[in-house]
């Protein structure tokens, strides 16, 4: 029987593992979820910073050394906005702007966002087209001391340099997951859940907060491997390390551990772990994703622990 | 006392004249009202020909060659779309997107068409910066023998290589006129509209039909001037001439006499005309703005027909 399975990312290590992933399986054997609480709106387009990570890293297009945005990128737009006068605090290359229009025609002339970004992938020559995790708008918000900060207000503008009192998500258990989500939910052949070691509380959460998919995980009989967003017991990138300690979590894989608590049944890290909870097994070894090789190895290894074999 | 003028113009034709008066009056003593018919929408951006080209007409930065768009653009973000397999059949090039991008942000957080103009003349550094003939969304439809056509299918895609039946405009009697062109309606100093050498059916007409306009400017007592779209007895730019065969008017000059009957006290062509009608004076003389110099002198000619001294 053919075997699929799901992966809950966010934007650069979400992207890495899901490209690893489809190093191994077909479209039809691999769903890509992606968080949409980074989503917000700039010049009037809609941004949704980890789905565009998600897609030019599945296209071979990611710049490397930014970690988002295009490889060879020009900054033609960028600079005329700034010399219009017009916002442009988050920047936008113009091979990015095109994804971007195309986008905003899409979703304008009355196509979901899920729908857009399959015209996307398709047009990037990406098969493994990701989906986001719903098609509704679920704006994260900050909490601090000086009151609520968009999203991208506190990790682009601000740097993530402020201390997080509390993290609201814009998805609610009444809205509606993606039906690429849905899809693989109810797919009889899902095999394993595999969560990215993507940021838990930026990142990840906003999805399992929408549509009550952390209980739905939680419920379904399904394995669910986590990777851990650390290496070598810090963070690979991100804030996650500040929000852990702002949040009174335990550093490292200990507090993201206790963020997962009752979610988790693999735990992939390369740091050993002392305590990491009732049921969970831990599997330890190399979790950086250097390159496509180091992509497809630990993809490989977490699809062989949920019993797959080519 | 200062004298006020209100020029009506459309895209390449009318934003030369705009720039010539731009060079004798200050803002103060200049309303330059730009046509909205030909506003579309594409990659879900508002496009606005007409305006754009009359600002970057009056910013300097008017592409010479193509007579639309910016001097010296690059195309990396067009190309881009064309990879994707987005709409690119209007091309729209980098520096251009910047300001649409502007635009588009501006619109999208509540501005209005005026505003956003104000706006992005403000950041060109456009003084005399033009104001649309209304907010309200006003698209010409072009009639043909195989149906209706959205305008720039017509002009662009179809390059307006097809017999015209009819031309509806998007404004109405009801249309309200904008607030910058209402002012300069109202200004008691107004003391001559001129009418630029942009094509009468598509670029001019479609400001006369809205918010009754040309019932307004023929009830006011204000002298009006049209300058002719021909030079030497041909078009300098576009259908008009095929327009007027198609809707059944007279060649050249007396065409464009007949269309604007009634509502012209001063006629500025380069070639003799037999019968200019009752009550229109007839100025000979060289029409052509072949440069900036040719641009002043022309509105120079015009301010001084209506008793304008520097």
């Amino acid at each position: 029987m053919k075997r699929h399975f799901l992966s809950l990312c966010g934007g650069v290590g979400g992207s890495k593992l899901a490209d690893g992933l489809a190093r191994h399986l077909s479209p039809d054997e691999l769903t890509i979820a992606v968080n949409t609480g980074d989503d917000f709106d700039h010049l009037g387009l809609r941004i949704c910073p980890d789905i565009d990570t998600v897609l030019y890293m599945l296209a071979g297009l990611v710049s490397r050394e930014r970690g988002w945005g295009r490889e060879d990128e020009s900054w033609t737009t960028h600079k005329t906005l700034q010399a219009l006068g017009a916002p442009s605090w988050f920047q936008l290359g113009d091979k990015d702007i095109a994804l971007h229009l195309y986008r905003n025609q899409l979703l304008s002339s009355g196509r979901s966002l899920s729908e857009a970004i399959a015209a996307i992938a398709a047009g990037l020559g990406v098969r493994h087209a990701p989906v986001p995790v719903t098609d509704a708008a679920t704006p994260t918000t900050i909490d601090t001391a000086d009151g609520e900060l968009a999203f991208q207000d506190y990790f682009v503008r601000l740097r993530a340099d402020v201390r997080v009192d509390g993290i609201r998500y814009g998805g609610t258990d009444a809205t509606k997951l993606s039906e690429g989500l849905e899809a693989a939910l109810a797919n009889p052949a899902l095999s394993g859940i595999i969560i990215a070691p993507s940021n838990p509380f930026i990142s990840i959460e906003p999805m399992l907060a929408t549509g009550r998919l952390r209980e739905r995980i939680a419920g379904a009989e399904i394995p669910v491997v986590l990777v851990s967003p650390y290496v070598n017991g810090a963070a690979v990138k991100g804030p996650v390390e500040r929000i852990q300690r702002d949040l009174g979590l335990p550093p490292g894989d200990a507090g993201v551990l206790r963020h997962y608590d009752g979610l988790i049944d693999v735990f992939f890290t390369d740091t050993a772990v002392h305590e990491a909870g009732a049921g969970v097994d831990v599997e330890l070894g190399e979790t950086l994703m250097r390159d496509a090789e180091g992509r497809a190895a630990l993809a490989g290894r977490i699809l062989r622990r949920l019993g797959w074999q080519r």
